[in-house]
């Protein structure tokens, strides 16, 4: 049976995602171990994305397929049992034979955790920027990223993807005592969005450019025109959404 | 001039608050970085308190004697910038010469922060508690320990002090989605003090033991009887409270 795997990892110590060469990969960590729990060596996983070296998730989906008989609760239970502390297996849930964790995903969202005040706590787990950001003004240019738009700009230059659009539903940012969390929710990420467009954001927050200087990089299609990428310690994986036709209904 | 420096600190990577040999402490860096800035080699620094290894400070209160002229925002931000980013300077306030960050302080404020749900972020921040727990119970057991008692069933049995006498005003656990944390004021505490108490709180969580079995406990006043002390990741200094008079008015 195919089944989709949600997980949540904290990236610090990984190479990313994606599996590769002379690097530990959360993508390898769990593949080795579906190997030994499954005594089958070519388990193969497929994540709904990629995320950097450095970058977490609070929920990273995967699909894989594994023998009818499995006891899903025993699996995700063995899972957590061998994976090091900072990959957690949350749910196991079996889904019908094509679904495809990467190719079904209909939204996707991430987070950017800013630290607003500088503390000895959460710094792997958060970027913080000693710079005072204005966050109205970086809420107003946010605004400007909902919608259907060529995110080219926001894009790393290297990249597979020819189609460099992306419909953008949610873009705020939510201000706590010491802390600033960026939300965006979108059909589809291109490569190194998430963090260049926080960047430019915060460009506007520290009185750089003008909020609506965002629409215009937009329109330029370079990505020589965003901000700098932020580091990667403050960004979040956070939800991937699939149609509800593709879950198999518990019996 | 006498000032108290207001610290917050992650413990994860230091042996503790206390200058020792061949290992690194925060008083050890704290007087280096002192050292350079003040140009002077003998700088001495008295902390309220001493911290165990991995034991967290989100607010430790020292005491140094430092050149009449210096500007204290000026220390500070120079302090900031030398120190690793695992130490943060809040504050630095005058204080009157004879002013002692141990012996002037009235009371100190604990917290234990326990994760109720596994997760991957954190885990050097808090304690993962993966049994099941009742904190209505654990307040109720939590309610015997207010109150001035002999408290030599929760300290260390390696100890310098003859008197066990605490007086406890706040001991309480407050809970969240996926996190409790154990608040815990007095005017002084015994070595390992809160982590025995929490270790003997938990036990009360699990059902190994009733509330009212804390009373027995402190009556017992022997180590043995309390339970076993907990991981020094969930542990927070967070408040060190002086009178009012030894702080010197800004001009």
């Amino acid at each position: 049976m195919r089944v989709f795997v949600y997980i949540a990892y904290k990236g610090t110590n990984f190479h990313g995602w994606q599996i590769q060469e002379n690097a530990i990969s959360v993508q390898q960590v769990i593949t080795d171990s579906l190997h030994v729990l499954l005594k089958n060596e070519n388990v193969a996983i497929v994540g709904s994305g990629r995320t950097d070296t450095g970058v977490h998730a609070k929920e990273q989906v995967f699909h894989v397929d594994i023998p009818d008989e499995t006891k899903l609760d025993k699996l995700k239970y063995q899972l957590n049992g061998i994976l090091p502390e900072t990959i957690v297996v949350n749910k196991i849930t079996e889904v019908i034979s094509e679904a495809h964790a990467r190719f079904d995903a209909v939204s996707r969202s991430y987070e950017y955790h800013l630290l607003t005040q500088k503390s000895p706590f959460g710094r792997e787990e958060n970027y913080y920027c000693p710079i005072l950001l204005d966050f109205a003004v970086m809420n107003k240019a946010a605004a400007f990223l909902l919608g259907t738009h060529d995110f080219q700009s926001f894009s790393k230059v290297k990249t597979e993807v020819n189609n460099f659009v992306c419909t953008v539903t949610r873009a705020e940012w939510n201000i706590t005592a010491n802390k600033a969390v960026f939300h965006i929710t979108a059909n589809r990420f291109l490569r190194g969005m998430v963090r260049a467009i926080v960047g430019t954001l915060l460009m506007v927050g520290e009185g750089k450019i003008a909020p609506e200087e965002v629409k215009k990089i937009l329109d330029k299609k370079n990505r020589g025109e965003a901000g700098r990428a932020v580091p990667p310690q403050g960004l979040y994986l956070c939800k991937v959404e699939y149609p509800e036709k593709i879950i198999k209904p518990h019996e």
